[in-house]
């Protein structure tokens, strides 16, 4: 599998799920300095020209939920994902997608609000929201979402991964994460894990 | 199975789902008008005050791409997901995650931007933009990702039931769906149904 990914960007989850599989990839850059994401070349890959992108040899996997799942079921040994329990499986993937269309969008008015409107002065008051936004989603994650130790309870899964990477983020957003200490916790204990520890400083060499 | 929505929403999707899926539940509207859905009853059901939400034996399931799969999951003998091929799987995940986080959101910013910014001028400048996003949106759909007759080729299944809710949303928010030949006659085949006319019935009745 050929997986792309950018710094520090959402695909640290990716990352840190196919080292957590002991997954056989290749792993490449998008630099998006020079909005690589937006080039012919890419967009041939993922015409949405996000990142990250999985290549497999039946075809390309996008979306953070879809990717986690998937290699989750190619490695079912590293029980990454209650593959066989649809309860279990339903709340992290409820846990997923929370994280992927409420709390990644919430932050993304920061920094992508020209996503969503055109005028400068209207951006501009979007990136005010952004601390609040993202208090209220940590707060719901702290206030039973994210259940003791990990995310289902005693079930490490996906969910840990995916909110280990998000959590990372709350710092720049203008919010401290001391003030959910469940999530604090979980973080501490993620950063521990040699996967996350990998992917961090792989993130952090330079290109 | 207790499930609550609210007409017209995006509970659609999930209520043409237990149908198609021959489910046994009980169907309970929220009231949007007063606001009921947050109400502290409801809250208790789903903290994030959002509909649909699943009730079950085992606990709340809410977020439409997990309730789709969870749904496919108790009726696997009605074959509405590739429930034993990683890779269809992810693509249907993939195509869900797509309309929960990038369309649905696209969408929300006509009516919902009070979540992501405070400035009255800024809500009403996100509204402008709402014919384009959805436009870019369904154009990418309409250039691959619907492959046909359904979303996934050869195999009708849950991501079939959700683009056709969310296609739905194109007129009101100013946008022509005869500008996307594909996505038009898929809500044609769609709409003839049994299943997806039962609940637009059930959704157009009054309280």
């Amino acid at each position: 599998m050929i997986f792309y990914y950018a710094p520090k960007t959402v695909s640290v989850a990716a990352h840190i799920a196919l080292e957590e599989a002991g997954a056989s990839y290749e792993a490449r850059r998008i630099d998006f300095a020079s909005t690589e994401q937006r080039s012919d070349n890419y967009l041939k890959i993922n015409p949405k020209g996000r990142v990250p992108a999985l290549v497999t040899s039946e075809g390309v996997v996008t979306e953070m939920p879809a990717i986690l799942v998937y290699i989750a079921q190619l490695y079912p040994e590293r029980k990454l994902a209650p593959l066989n329990n649809a309860f279990q499986f339903a709340k992290m993937q409820e846990f997923n997608c929370y994280l992927c269309a409420t709390v990644h969008v919430a932050h993304a008015h920061k920094v992508r609000g020209a996503r969503w409107v055109d005028d400068p002065a209207a951006i501009e008051a979007m990136k005010k929201k952004v601390p609040q936004t993202m208090n209220d989603c940590f707060q719901l994650i702290e206030d039973g979402m994210l259940q003791t130790p990990w995310v289902l309870g005693a079930t490490y899964s996906m969910a840990d991964i995916y909110l280990y990477t998000i959590a990372q983020w709350l710092e720049g957003d203008g919010v401290d994460i001391n003030k959910f200490p469940h999530v604090a916790d979980h973080s501490r204990r993620m950063h521990q894990n040699t996967s996350v520890q990998k992917v961090l400083a792989l993130h952090k060499a330079p290109a």
